[in-house]
């Protein structure tokens, strides 16, 4: 029988319109309820359109682990081999790594078996040769060390990927001098939007390191010390007089480290994961660095617990990849970076088939949208699809290109074309409701292709 | 004695940490306490930076209907009478009214004294005649009603007026066809972003009227119709195929309504001052749309009852006008207007001599800074003073060249100095801090003068 998604059918309209509340109706049943524990898991349900009638009554709990056999550092790549295969429905729990935790072994690595696999750098060899998108060894051309990809069996170009980020835990500093803690690094780095407007002193890269509580008990950071980014000589001899490759050692020996800074400020936490999205089609190799419509680095700090994230798929299985874990970042993310601080999340994936899309919220998605408890969130970029848009020169134009006026732009059209698809609005009711009922606010101006995000709260609409 | 603001006094550090510790125990105390009903109103206080020691103990209560007396309309100038004059401390309820109210006259006009006398226009009069900065009637540089200038004896130049939101209130319709309803129009007007962007359809300007319940039981606003604007001829007989003049005069006759919008969504209701400032100091006549160093047109939504916003004073007398009256805005403003609807506000005016300022949160203020409960909120332009930054031409260039770009910049050095200097934070730790915990969002991008908010909170900070 025709489940609504066969046109030729004679009962086409009855048979689509009835699928159509159907899945209303499951995903506020799935949205009320406190979701069933699973696969030994105390799961708590993120939102979500609603759940396919595909996904198995069998869901599978997945572990996939960082260490240098399971991350790719730096880029994302159809050509990758997954670490992981799921099914629609499956969770699966995903240990991620931050690229700046060399800035303090002591405190991030040490004692942490994956974590010293992956930044193992001797003069001989890496643990993970290759960091970017570059040539040969990455040549820095993307930073994030990410944790996958994990192939979603039957995702098709078409489709849409819903990731429910289920739980996110920090990791514990294995460093037994340190139990009970983590922690995470803040680089003002040089791709900062500060960087060339300093009010005092001379242009510098300064790191803050701060502490959290492990144990959950405290909710906010403090900041423990910072240094002056000294000339870093790497394992194999070349010298980085400013971060310019991820995973470089810093030797606290050469650093002047100042433990008298943010006295009794309290940071709020919002762990997130910077990184998180799937292969592109339109190149081999891509930046981790500059976010687009298969997502990646969009760097919105409410992509934490809870919430779930919307992917057109682009490439078959999808390869969804996670990395750049995040304790706190502002929208802006104004210095360059967050604090960056190890986590795990556990997520569960559902497959959206194209041909259920029609009639839902994510009908026609061309891009990475959120969904929080209560808000939607769309995210916008000062180029949509940057890969195509800028040509066989993008990965590199992109970095002159981006403004906070185009990002603006590309949210506001996305956030109208859901109010007219999801909302049945008219033009006219979707352009009044944005000026009137919907924030736009600054994701991020240091990655590339900057983000402006549109959130509407879901409440506002009728049931 | 010197009270800590004569530094030849031989005990003047003394003395000053003395007046800074005072000035911290009393500003906690008020955020504290509800504060005392005093004039005959039950006043909630506002935040503030810390109660003078010259605020009398005796505060009056003044108050300031809107009527073609006591409004000037589409301009701030420096050279307006006062109509009111009023001490540090004093209490006024201020009248304001929108400028579109002529967009339904039968919900928003009818029937109230103060909004006829303002909104009147036959073939031979006007009962405010000019409307703008521009010669003659205003020629439409400028929209937006305003009532005041309120005088505020003792305020001069270097001085920073606090003014503290104490209550604000719907006007409800005078009409008793409509009886504890209140109104507002949110216009799809030619200077809003969308204007050259649409998606389907000829380029329109629609009027939404929107319904509000003035007895404050349901807190969300609904639409009631909606029309595309017609050509209207005005009393003097003038064509206006765009919004191109305020208060013009809507015959419903000659427009179409619908009243099948935005059916079941609710709006939430967040009534604020759009307009709200000081007179500027660089010209005579300034065009009320562009925001400034003063205020003015900010159009940022936490302008609202238990909000504080802080101005530097530039010329004698401060010369404080409200206006622009807004139940519900989202940030961005997207299409040029808000829920436009007369309000009535409570306010208390707190004068911070410049003497005073020294080792507090506005020291050196140059810029309109508001304080909410939780929250500081600093407000960056394109052109942080765009009088003076753009000349001579300045009230017309301002209309080409904002972004953006440019206010988020203005946004971050504002937040920057502010934790270096009200929070005696590096800069370096004011740079990370700004990455990981201050969120930047667009306030709007319809005001000629673009804006970008930076936001932190109050709660972080050591006490």
């Amino acid at each position: 029988m025709c489940r609504g998604d066969d046109p030729s059918c004679a009962d086409f309209e009855i048979h689509h319109r009835q699928f159509v509340e159907d899945m209303a109706r499951e995903r506020r049943a799935f949205l009320a309820s406190a979701f069933a524990a699973k696969g030994g898991i105390a799961a708590m349900a993120a939102g979500g359109v609603a759940l396919p009638k595909k996904v198995s009554a069998v869901t599978r709990h997945h572990h996939l682990p960082a260490n240098a056999d399971t991350v790719h550092w730096g880029y994302f790549s159809r050509n990758l081999k997954p670490q992981l295969e799921i099914d629609s429905g499956d969770f699966a729990t995903i240990e991620t790594l931050t690229h700046q935790a060399s800035d303090d072994h002591e405190r991030m690595i040490e004692g942490d078996p994956g974590a010293e696999s992956v930044y193992l750098w001797t003069k001989d060899r890496k643990g993970v040769m290759r960091r970017g998108a570059g040539e040969g060894d990455g040549k820095g051309l993307g930073v994030h060390v990410c944790t996958g990809p994990v192939l979603v069996r039957g995702a098709e170009p078409g489709d849409v990927l819903e990731v429910r980020i289920v739980d996110v835990t920090l990791r514990p500093s294995a460093n037994p001098q340190f139990r009970g803690l983590a922690f995470g690094s803040n680089a003002a780095a040089n791709w900062g939007f500060h960087y060339n407007d300093f009010l005092t002193g001379d242009t510098r890269e300064v790191v803050t390191i701060y502490e959290l509580d492990a144990t959950g008990e405290r909710n906010w950071a403090r900041a423990i010390y910072n240094f002056r980014w000294p000339e870093v000589m790497d394992p194999f001899g070349v010298k980085h007089p400013t971060i310019d490759y991820p995973g470089l050692p810093v030797d606290h020996a050469l650093t002047t480290r100042n433990w008298d800074v943010l006295k009794g400020v309290r940071i709020p936490v919002r762990p997130h994961f910077g990184v998180m999205g799937l292969a592109p089609k339109e190149a081999d190799d891509v930046n981790s660095v500059p976010p687009s419509y298969t997502g990646g680095n969009i760097d919105n700090w409410r992509i934490g617990k809870g919430a779930s994230v919307y992917y057109p798929v682009a490439v078959s299985g999808a390869l969804l990849s996670v990395g750049d874990p995040h304790a706190s970042q502002g929208d802006s993310e104004l210095c360059g970076t967050a604090i960056e601080c190890s986590l795990t999340g556990t997520f569960q994936v559902i497959l959206h088939k194209a041909g259920e899309l029609a009639g839902t919220p994510i009908e026609g998605l061309d891009f990475p949208m959120i969904e929080t408890r209560d808000e939607w969130v769309l995210q916008g970029f000062s180029y949509p699809n940057y890969l195509a848009d800028l040509g066989a020169a993008a990965q590199s134009a992109i970095f002159q290109k981006s403004s906070v006026d185009l990002a603006m732009r590309d949210a506001f059209r996305k956030m109208r074309r859901f109010l007219m698809t999801a909302k049945n609005l008219t033009e006219d009711e979707a352009i009044s409701l944005m000026s009137i009922a919907v924030d736009f606010g600054i994701t991020q101006v240091v990655d590339g292709n900057w983000g402006v995000h549109a959130i509407v709260r879901k409440d506002i609409f009728p049931t």
